[in-house]
């Protein structure tokens, strides 16, 4: 179990205390080290059994992959240590003692083992790892070793394997990204440079060992050699019986994306360096970067051990996949964690993730958005290709902001099956524009909004305009052919979510251009004569995003998910299995979904959720009770929005359900797939359940912070820090009080209480009779 | 057990019937199937857990290793079947049945076995795998698949793997000894060609496979890929319940060591080709060649099983190695086995192996006897590094005669320590002419003495020649500074094995030189001109033979192995283990066995044995008792020794123990290194414990041969073949006759009486007076 056999011991400690080597792979991502520069999978160098994997953020390619990939780089990570000729290796020896564990607080992943060899020699090993938030091209581990009842000689095998390929677990997939250009030795050291197929970016990894007692160097015999595409040096230590032996393995990564001239010459003076700096010194102030994070980010639950771990969990590896220097970057569906959905780019960063940054590290938040405008050109080019104006974002993006989708798969028969969600899913192209508006309204940042913000309104409303079709017969327009975040129904017509989106997005581009132009002429005509724009066509905006058909039933204010789907066989969830996850209706047939009313995640919900002040409540409570009966969660994308749209019609039981189910997504592998990475969406929804959610975080339609917190009854607190407008606010939620604390003197409203925070003096609202 | 579980049901069949991935590598080795030009190690596709092993004779490379070694080439055989996404893994699945095995007859490796995946889906797969001995270039396996209980689809990923290495069990070794040249798509099929560092031997491994049934051919969506240096295709089959579905894979082999003008061209003509005449075919003239081979060399033993079984499979493998057509090649320490002794070539060939091959394939033991003529330039370049005249064989050998031992071993502490074979074991440089002699005694091929053995004995002779040191104090020549057979003793004086070998070596250059001046003295003079030689160096060679000193114990006929040998600490063998391998006796200490009378090997009883008519039956027994107490056969050359020379000296009961346990080495893994490869030399020696031993066959100062044959009590019947100059005889051995037939009408001695055989007429001798 991830929190340890009985009882969690310490609430920043992600614990794997049994070791079975089927599991290695989830514990990979769950693992994994990442500094939004690289990810490094929680690769357990005592077992073969595992997906080794270094993913630096942006670096793609396609070469014979079917689609741009991220790339699985060569692995620096590999080191051996072999007794009497054997390598240590947990699925051989008999393990007497095993934990591995991830602290999160100073994101350090631990190994402790202790095995005892064929021959009854017992060895002690306490191994460490850390990826540097502080200076993100190092890297580094250190191995306590200590032969328990012998002296004996020990061979340390350092390695750097650019044998490493993608998709090894498919053999059809499989692919390998680059060639090695050269390896070297650095006497000491190992050096291996790379350089992908397509593109020929760089990658240069080195690493070196050092072992020291009393300043007396204990790595002999050193030999270098090369072994096809593998680099490697190996040392010889003489081991004396209950001596501990500390082993440090450095390394730098650096390629030629990082904009530095001579990547060869610094890499190697960076290790050498690093190495001379030593491995503590760095470890420190890496544990100081977290250290600060952790003071954004951190969420308190005071009464429920297992929801406190896991929301660590999720807050710790989403920000571990942020970069906020890189700009050309953004994060994948399943972080740098693993190579599910090939490190693409899905709305999941901008409607789920985004959202934790905004409110956390809005700097950060600013970046992850400054990668849709920096990849404006691709998304201009897909909507050319496919006959529209403006920019049609990407269903799934790497660094250039063209399609990547995949346009077919293949059926059990090996016959091609077309893939539609590149074609169709649309309302990326509205979730991207949704995420700057959040971003401005929670930071009044009216610069970025006009610098960056109002082309991207401009752009994809020239989209919606060009993809919007007219009804003359019904006055109206529609927008036919496309996929819904529900993806059990493709080509259907009128979604009303995309619908709905795409309306926002005209009339804020209108509303974004009569304050442009108010506030900033000249940013204004510069703006409209490079976009071809001018004041006609904001009028057109607004003026046909009015007439865009929201499909209701009937007169009433359950709203249709498409046009049509009221018409579709209905089958009501009433069984769920032991995880609490819905099963199927008896007589549904899986291959027939399209033709129920079945849905595979939120998507009403969703749209309730995103343009919250424009639903009465009535409303909510009425599509969340019908949606909430159909939906199979067949996405981890879907809990956290039933979680939170739960608590605001008062389902707190199920919200709660849908909540833990959020945060356990990865840590209790419940949608079954964590080997492939990350569930980043998931991750960002745990945070929005938490603060959307439990804190009943809101905007209201003036943009005043309005606060409606519940929390259950088990939960003592919920603490949780936001930045809000340029102020920092703490809140603290207790069963009967709300204390805040604000950095800025501010007003909030509270259960719709203004109330009048004066900087740094805590306000107490007293909650017992509200409720 | 490799006799299969209780009974032995088949005699021909060497059976693995329980799967320990423990034991791979064991089995590896005694399940490699060779041709002569090539060895594929018998590594189970169904594993990883083993030692890729492709072999291919002459190709050896040092680049950065520490001496020229064997090298291991991209491994063709590798092919993996997929199931529901995972590859069919015996470490993985559920085994539900299981048995390889060896057909020796045809010289097909058989695996049966079904599996049950995690989903309860049960397959049987019956593979087999030949390498043709009617065509050197190809080899080819089959592969039956039957889904017994579900329809699905199968995937297959046929590989040439060049990622492969040599010492992989060993990191400071592990050397890669060619670069990957170039992969190709052949469509069908697969091309990877390597070149070895040092001399760039171009090496093409090509494959293919094919699955028909009814004409129709099921592989579909093929796929290739090249993912670092392997190259793959991909198929898929769609397999319906409890249907046979069978796939054949093609492989052709060409290397730059074969002197065809385009490889490239001729080895993908010939996959074509190859994959058009079929598997069946081909299969068929293999085995047809292995039928006429068995013709040569099988041995019947009825009444014993074990030993039956023994001995076939110490024929089949030692008959594996050998490549009548190619003289530039000899049989390594571990054949074509595995990278034990890196592949080198020592006296084990002459001593141990070669006269199987004069007995039983003359045109073999020619072939290999010539590639010690074809390295001559070596042997001359080895003695002028070391001051000495004419030529010295090196004691490692590998494709030019030089040295190749190396010099330097490394201690416990990685401190250098210096092997001292390669300069001390000389005795190398008299056995090859001994060889020679063997050859010409057996065959009366003048004409091959005269060609190549003459130059072999004179130069041979020149070299020790120089070698001896005249001891002027007591006028005797001695040849100080030597390791004999027995390795536990360096650097002694006068060792008798090799200073009786060196006086014999004299002698006979002596005697051939007048034997080749009588009868051929064109030849005589040319050679004489050649080798700066003249009457005058012959008779020297005879005069200082003369004065060869041989120690012995004080005036018996006690042999002392070397000088002093006797004033060592003299430790006695009485105790055993369960193998009835000698124990070290008490008191013995390991690191200073130089000081102990105890002997790793035989020596002086090797020595008895191979100039038996020059020591009578006294000095034989007296010389075996006191010997045999103190070898410690540490060395599989040891048992099969002592085996024959109990045999001649009636200690019967040892005898049989010794050729048990030479014939069971590999079998039994009793040296406990099977894994390494072969032990080739035990081959012979088992071969050698028959023919010598229990056939008791000699040949006398006459040059007759000679039978006193005795056999086991419980063996009814010992039967084998020799070839007599010229003739072939048949040799059955009852308990109480011999019954011989000759193709030829000849004369031969049976416990010493004149039997004259007539020409395909049976004749019995009753031997049931005899003792």
């Amino acid at each position: 179990m991830f929190y340890g056999r009985e009882q969690i011991l310490n609430l920043w400690e992600i614990v794997q205390d049994e070791y079975n080597p089927e599991e290695n792979k989830k514990y990979e991502t769950i693992f994994t080290l990442a500094n939004g520069y690289r990810g490094l999978r929680g690769y357990n160098e005592f077992s073969n059994k595992g997906w080794k994997g270094n993913f630096i953020a942006g670096i793609y390619d396609k070469s014979e992959a079917e689609v741009q990939e991220i790339v699985n780089n060569p692995d620096p990570l590999t080191i051996k240590f072999y007794m009497d000729g054997k390598a240590i290796n947990l699925d051989n020896h008999k393990i007497r003692r095993f934990k591995r564990f991830l602290d999160m607080r100073k994101a350090v992943l631990k190994t402790n083992l202790e095995v005892e060899l064929s021959s009854g020699e017992i060895l002690t090993i306490n191994a460490e790892r850390f990826v540097s938030k502080n200076n993100v091209h190092r890297w580094a581990a250190k191995y306590e070793i200590v032969p328990k009842n012998f002296s004996g000689k020990l061979i340390i095998e350092n390695t750097i394997d650019g044998s490493i390929t993608n998709s090894v677990n498919d053999p059809y997939k499989e692919a390998k990204h680059y060639n090695v250009l050269k390896m070297k030795d650095l006497r000491p050291g190992i050096f291996l440079k790379s350089s992908t197929k397509d593109k020929a970016i760089d990658v240069i990894e080195a690493t070196t060992l050092r072992c020291y007692r009393n300043n007396n160097n204990l790595l002999r015999n050193r030999s270098f050699k090369i072994l096809g595409d593998k680099v490697k040096e190996l040392y010889e230590i003489f081991l004396e019986k209950n001596e501990t032996y500390t082993i440090y393995k450095y390394g730098v990564t650096y390629t030629t994306r990082d904009n530095i001239s001579d990547i060869e010459k610094v890499s190697e003076e960076a290790l050498v360096g690093f190495a001379f700096e030593g491995y503590e010194k760095e470890l420190k102030k890496h544990s100081e970067e977290w250290e600060k994070i952790w003071e954004d980010i951190d969420i308190e639950i005071k009464g429920d051990e297992k929801a406190q771990l896991g929301i660590r969990f999720n807050v710790f590896q989403l920000t571990s996949c942020a970069n906020k220097n890189d700009s050309n970057i953004s994060i994948a569906a399943k972080g740098l964690h693993g190579e599910g959905y090939k490190g693409h780019i899905f709305w999941d960063t901008e409607i789920f993730m985004v959202p934790f940054f905004i409110y956390t590290q809005p700097e950060t938040a600013k970046s992850l958005l400054l990668y849709r405008y920096n990849t404006l050109s691709g998304a201009r080019e897909n909507a050319f290709l496919n006959g529209y104006k403006g920019a049609q974002f990407p269903w799934e993006s790497t660094d250039n902001g063209l399609e990547t989708t995949p346009k077919w798969g293949k059926d059990y028969l090996g016959n091609p099956v077309r893939i539609w969600t590149g074609d169709e899913e649309i309302h990326i192209t509205a979730d991207i524009p949704f995420a700057y508006w959040e971003y401005f309204r929670a930071t009044n940042d009216e610069k970025f909004l006009f610098d960056y913000g109002a082309e991207i309104f401009f752009e994809t409303a020239k989209f919606w305009e060009s993809r919007l079709e007219y009804n003359g017969h019904k006055d109206r327009y529609e927008i036919n052919n496309v996929i819904g975040p529900d993806e059990f129904h493709e080509h259907v017509n009128n979604n009303a979510y995309t619908n709905y989106l795409a309306r926002w997005n005209l009339q804020k581009a209108y509303e974004i251009s009569n304050l442009l132009k108010q506030k900033d002429f000249i940013k204004y005509d510069t703006l409209c004569n490079n976009l071809g724009l001018s004041e006609k066509d904001f009028n057109n905006w607004k003026e046909i995003s009015e007439k865009i058909f929201i499909p209701k039933f009937d007169n009433t204010e359950l709203i249709e998910q498409f046009e049509g789907y009221f018409q579709l066989k209905d089958y009501v969830i009433n069984e769920w299995d032991k995880n609490k996850m819905p099963l199927w209706p008896k007589g549904v047939e899986i291959n027939k979904l399209d033709k129920t009313q079945l849905v595979k995640q939120a998507d009403v919900v969703m749209l309730l959720l995103l343009l919250e002040d424009e639903f009465d409540s009535n409303t909510k409570k009425l599509n969340y009770d019908y949606y909430e009966k159909r939906t199979m969660h067949k996405s981890s994308l879907s809990p956290s929005m039933y979680s939170i749209m739960g608590l605001k019609v008062g389902d707190h039981h199920n919200a709660y359900e849908y909540f833990m189910k959020t945060v356990m997504t990865d840590l209790e592998n419940n949608q079954g797939n964590t080997e492939f990475g990350l569930h980043a969406a998931s991750t960002g929804g745990s945070w929005q359940s938490i603060v959307y959610g439990f804190g009943g975080l809101g905007v209201d339609e003036n943009g005043v912070l309005n606060l409606n917190p519940w929390i259950p009854e088990k939960w003592e607190k919920l603490s949780f820090k936001i930045n809000w407008k340029g102020a920092r606010i703490t809140i603290n939620i207790f069963q009967d009080k709300v204390i805040l604390e604000s950095t800025q003197d501010l007003t909030v409203k509270v259960f719709s209480q203004d109330c009048h925070l004066i900087s740094y003096k805590s306000f107490v609202f007293d909650t017992s009779n509200t409720i």
